[in-house]
């Protein structure tokens, strides 16, 4: 169940619009959200949606990912192995700020006389739009049209068209075009997921240079020592007479056009931003030339090229990803069905702007849509971006999956920190360092070393990628088999796993939690697999392994033994699988006594209160019941799921995708349709209330796994792919593509019949509700049979 | 088991002697020891054992108890109902320095030829004694005699005496009597066991007055805004000439004593020292007037009164507390037999030094001879401390309990940070609050409320003290049988109580500890009883108690219902009690590999990686069935004994004296013995390794415990009193006394026989290995019969 009251789609965003975000009215108090929403980015560089001339903003935000400060982690009482660094994205030097003054009068969004105003996030042109007129105290009105883009294309510039025009009169007209820095102050909110906020200065100046309209600034953080420059140039466009003036210092600087501004005569400035960043102190002078490059190579292209390269690359990310819904789970009403579109399309576009470009970082849990989580990278990545990136967008996945092998050594260090063989990868990081500062929901949730392992084997099932497997990630395989081997123990012949955190963080450091012990299995298996095979195929290869690892062909058998006889907890009585050995046993939690403003709990309640009840934070048992569906009877799924759903809180955001994609399998209907609503508009509702600081990255992906594992029933246990489409009532047709094995498979699915189509590629067998379907490239196969109706 | 290597007792303490401790030389490589060893103090008081010229020193420290500065406590993860308020004992004011400059040159120990050095804390005087003869690099000899107490007649005074002699040469002499203030240093230790340190100005200067040979100086806290006045007066006795001038400052004073030395004619100052302290930023100037009238009668009454007071009250303390051991445990060599006596003397006097004017406050877990643990207030003091202090200083053990009543509002507030109803005690605190940054072992220890009411029980059926109960203590037994009723749940008809963690710290946030369940059903069971005792014997006031705790007779009920059923862990396959509901799922932590180094495991292992395993810092049901022995048949303690000591670390020092005790039960001799010789040399011979941060003050109330619960095998369930008594082989006698309800009875153990004698009071009955004895007073009852040889 999901405790908390999910609002309404707010109103902030209308009218509903396919492709289109659209905000008609400037709203004061949905600022903060609107700027989550309208937030920009490429995976590498990321601005919060934050009006060009910043003010009014509730919190303005620049962030690079993988840019981060590092800071000592302070314990009131420190015990051996605790996280010793904390490390926060760095929010950096702001870069898209453009002021207007007309008459000297400065604009601002907060006290203009708005004629009119519109602003649009336009997920086809990949821009964020702006128009407005404004009548000045004088009664002069203003045209300004803005155009904001941060290219996916060239992964270190962003691009600003800014256009203002005086419709009835003459004025003076100033444009100032700033960079400044932030000034960082220390968080005073106690929710622990928001960033802790870095209260000394960061950014040690190196560099500021002013050459014309061109501006350079470099520095290198204080204490984690990576280099920065980020440059801006401009063109001005306009009939009208103009001079200008630029000037610098250590913490910004401007370029100040003064125009003679005609009546009806536009004058259009063009922004170029330039970010550049690398580890070292010594980074800086190449990051500098790096950023004039560039910016040189953006004003050749000039503007509209920008942005035609722009629409490209969006055209190609909608071939591969687009979810088309027709009509809506709760009625037929042409607004509803729209919104509904327009949130999951939102949805891929932000997973789009968080993991484009990302090459050799994760994917912060916020994306870089906001500071908080410290723009860290947890198991959300794995588990609930990779799906729909494998599926959609294979080269960005394997760059995700590298990034766990680069910080391979210090998963290792880590292991050894925590008196234990092979690696463990970090629960939250960023430089690839433990930094969670409360083990029982960090470092204890040893499950991330499963979660990915699975990420690689599906990423490997679905691409067919061996070449990965067997460079990086078999490397990685043997390892984390290695601590699964080394942390358990047998007892009574079975193998156990002891004193560690499931997915759900209502319940901390217990005994055999079954999640863990099932992911760990399957880890364990695909690890004997996977050096069988290459002991097999590739000699070489294999000797590099045993060299790499100091591996030895005898820990295999452990590993197959550990895995063979791996204790799954299971309850007779009740016949159902205990969330871990005590689960059970605990009181279940007072829910009718807990008023709605009482959840999230973790803000209100003791963990040591929150851990002796039997009440469950976000999918656990059920999350385990989704990735190895293969695994459980429909029965003992029916049985779980009928246990564990009402003592689901759905504080996490990660947790209402999965409910509902069990629920589709499970026929309950409305469970289905209202948890896959509530995960699709996580954001666009504000349902988890906190949509102010950021995107929720996974929940988002959740979105597209609801789509195609609950609604198309996709099932792709060890690779092999099968549906079993449902549609929720009112909902027409869902139509889908898929890239498997460099091969494109569209499903398309409506009430009276489904139609896969090999649309690109050569062959490929599928399931249709478990009959094998062969597909031909361009034949489309159409099953005609009645979807079962949802509702 | 103990793990850790054992020191012997250290060579720089000899010899040996009945009554004095002596250092017989300066080595600098014991200095930290000696610090803590020669520490004085009076339980409102204390100075470390540094000299009067302090330097050399190791860690200097001036204490007083209850006197803290609070810092917020920093989480680089917070969450709801952490503890907030970080509080450390304050390193107040040194008072005691006198400086000595003979020909100019300074006397220092470190660089000093010494002709001759002894120093000496004589416990029969409550002083300690320095005597030096110093020759200077010019041939002069001087002779330097000190004397140091802390009053324990006079609660807020301290007073050397510092006798300079230059014996074979005029020169002139130069004494500087000094006041300084600690400069705090933040704390580079990663050991959590010690103090944080606090790092910003602590005392704000408020007055700084000197007038003739008084300085005196006043400071309020920084944060927690505490009044502290110390002043010192000064008395020259000498035929030589002198003159002298004073000055002070915000953080200091001196008075400088100008004498133009004969030979060998003595120059005697004796400096009286008063400190006072009280809350509140407007106590100062009350605070100044306390120190003058302090002052003013010391010099009336001058150094020998004080000194004769001391010895008076010291007198009488051994006469309730002495401990009179003859002979023992490994030989029958005079030596080793003072050695133990002189231990065990050591141990009371350091208690007594600890506690002896505590009003008000409780007792630090170091006593007043260190900063570690914070001087912060624990169980200790009710569980280790308590059982000394109520059989041998009732009125002492009142004081104590009256601190857990004086800040029951503060357990209540907490309870509700909990969620809980009832009263929670802090785990650990100096004003009332929770102060401990690591709730799994801290907060989560809730056995802390049970601990306060077993010590309640004890001191009120020794001492009969009804007036104390039924005033207060029957309030705090309503609130924590509210609180253990409501944290605990019916399942299966039985009472369990979950997520909480026992006294053994390497196991942490578990369901149904045996320990706390036992220690909860005896709290509950003496609510109920008590309750309703109130109910018949004092209407009035039982009437009150229904006011102020908004109490309703029907609750009586409840509690009755949750004891009688309470849930105990039982393992039929083993036959013992298992520490909690998951302990004997755990793997057994592989002793045999890891190396004695490696101890104490705490401070070398991940909390998960001890957590997950069956390995314990401190008795944890083996202190159950020390404290509750009438719970379990012999054969149970034995089966449970045998399977946990060899899991028992000892890494706490809280661990040997209770598993002595039950060693000595059970009739396991070697281990009996061995463990009770750990424990009352746990500070002389450096046990723990950690002597330097201060006395283990637990350990000191443990060795009593032994002595008379081990050795004596005193048994004391519901107030009866009964004997076993067993002699270690080559102990010849062991003698001591006990209060019980303003009685003295005399215990006098030897090899043939064992004599009972009420020397005071009327009469008294008693058992002596299960046969009743009726004592009259003054009339020996003498039981021939062989006390069983051990070892």
């Amino acid at each position: 169940m999901l405790r908390r009251e999910p609002l309404n789609p707010p109103k902030y965003v209308y009218p509903v619009d396919e492709w289109r975000m659209v905000e008609k009215q400037y709203y004061p108090r949905f600022q903060a959200q609107m700027e989550t929403l309208f937030s920009i980015g490429n995976g590498y560089l990321g601005m919060r949606g934050v009006c060009e001339e910043v003010m009014p903003c509730s919190e303005n935000g620049t962030f690079i990912n993988g840019f981060y400060e590092s800071w000592p982690i302070v314990y009131g009482e420190r015990a051996f192995g605790f996280a010793t660094t904390g490390q926060t994205i760095v929010n950096v030097t702001d870069s898209k700020i453009i002021k207007l003054y007309v008459d000297d009068e400065p604009f601002s969004l907060s006290t203009a006389n708005l004629i009119s105003f519109e602003r649009v996030l336009d997920m086809k042109a990949g821009t964020l739009n702006r128009e407005v007129v404004w009548e000045t105290a004088s009664g002069k009105q203003v045209s300004i049209k803005s155009r904001r883009l941060i290219s996916l294309e060239h992964r270190h510039l962003a691009a600003i068209e800014y256009e203002v025009t005086v419709l009835n009169a003459k004025a003076p007209v100033v444009i100032s075009s700033e960079m400044e820095n932030h000034k960082h102050t220390a968080s005073k909110d106690n929710d622990p997921r928001k960033a802790t906020g870095l209260k000394d200065r960061v950014l040690n100046p190196q560099v500021n240079f002013c050459e014309d309209s061109r501006i350079l600034l470099a520095y290198v953080t204080n204490k984690s020592k990576i280099g920065l420059a980020c440059g801006v140039e401009h063109q001005i466009e306009t009939q009208c007479s103009y001079s200008y003036k630029s000037e610098c210092s250590e913490d910004g600087g401007k370029v100040v056009y003064f125009v003679d501004a005609q009546p009806d005569v536009p004058i259009k400035l063009i922004k170029y931003i330039s970010y550049h960043s690398a580890p070292g102190v010594n980074s800086v002078k190449e990051l500098c030339t790096r950023a004039q490059i560039t910016l040189d190579r953006a004003e050749n292209l000039g503007f509209e090229a920008i942005l035609a390269s722009q629409k490209q690359y969006m055209d190609d990310f909608w071939h591969r990803s687009d979810i088309k819904v027709y009509g809506n789970p709760y009625d037929s009403d042409v607004t509803r069905t729209l919104e509904l579109q327009q949130a999951i399309r939102f949805n891929l576009f932000q997973i789009l702007q968080a993991s484009g470009r990302v090459e050799g970082t994760g994917v912060p849990a916020k994306g870089l849509s906001g500071q908080a989580y410290e723009g860290q990278y947890f198991w959300d990545t794995e588990i609930y971006l990779l799906p729909f990136l494998i599926y959609t967008a294979p080269r960005t996945a394997r760059n995700l999956l590298k990034f766990r092998y680069k910080i391979l050594d210090k998963a290792r260090q880590r292991a050894r920190e925590l008196n234990q063989k092979g690696a463990l990868f970090p629960w939250r990081t960023i430089n690839g360092e433990e930094a969670s500062a409360y083990y029982a929901a960090g470092t204890a949730q040893y499950h991330i070393n499963a979660d990915i392992v699975y990420a690689i084997k599906k990423y490997v099932e679905v691409t067919g990628d061996t070449d990965f497997l067997y460079n990086e990630g078999v490397e990685i395989l043997v390892e984390t088999a290695r601590l699964w081997v080394d942390l358990g123990f047998f007892q009574d012949e079975k193998f156990h796993i002891h004193g560690v955190t499931g997915p759900d963080e209502y319940t901390a450091v217990v005994n055999n939690n079954t999640y863990t012990n099932l992911m760990a299995r399957e880890n364990l298996w695909y690890a004997v697999q996977t050096v069988q095979a290459l002991q097999k195929e590739d000699s070489e290869k294999f000797a590099a392994l045993l060299h790499k690892t100091d591996f030895s062909v005898s820990e295999i058998e452990e590993w197959q033994k550990a895995a063979d006889t791996m204790y799954l907890p299971y309850d007779e009585n009740k016949g159902i699988h205990p969330q871990d050995d005590s689960f059970l046993s605990k009181k279940v939690w007072d829910f009718e006594n807990t008023p709605k403003n009482k959840y999230p709990l973790l803000l209100n309640f003791h963990p040591l209160v929150i851990y002796r009840h039997q009440v469950i934070k976000q999918a656990d048992v059920v999350l385990a019941m989704h990735l190895l569906g293969n695994e459980f009877s429909e029965e003992q799924k029916k049985r779980n799921f009928d246990y564990y759903d009402p003592l689901t809180t759905g504080d996490s955001s990660l947790s209402v995708c999965i409910q509902s994609i069990l629920a589709f399998q499970l026929g309950y209907s409305q469970k289905a349709v209202e948890y896959a609503y509530f995960a699709v508009l996580m954001d666009l509702a504000d349902i988890a209330g906190n949509t102010k600081d950021g995107c929720h990255m996974a929940s988002m992906g959740g979105s597209w796994m609801v789509m195609v594992y609950g609604f198309a029933g996709m099932r792709d246990y060890n690779g092999k792919l099968s549906f079993n489409p449902r549609l929720p009532k009112g909902t027409k047709r869902l139509h889908f593509p898929l890239t498997i094995r460099s091969q494109r498979l569209e499903v398309d699915i409506r009430q009276e019949e489904v139609t896969y189509l090999l649309r690109e590629g050569t062959e490929l067998t599928i399931e249709h509700q478990n009959e094998e379907v062969h597909l031909q490239v361009g034949i489309p196969v159409c099953i005609k049979q009645k979807v079962p109706d949802f509702v």
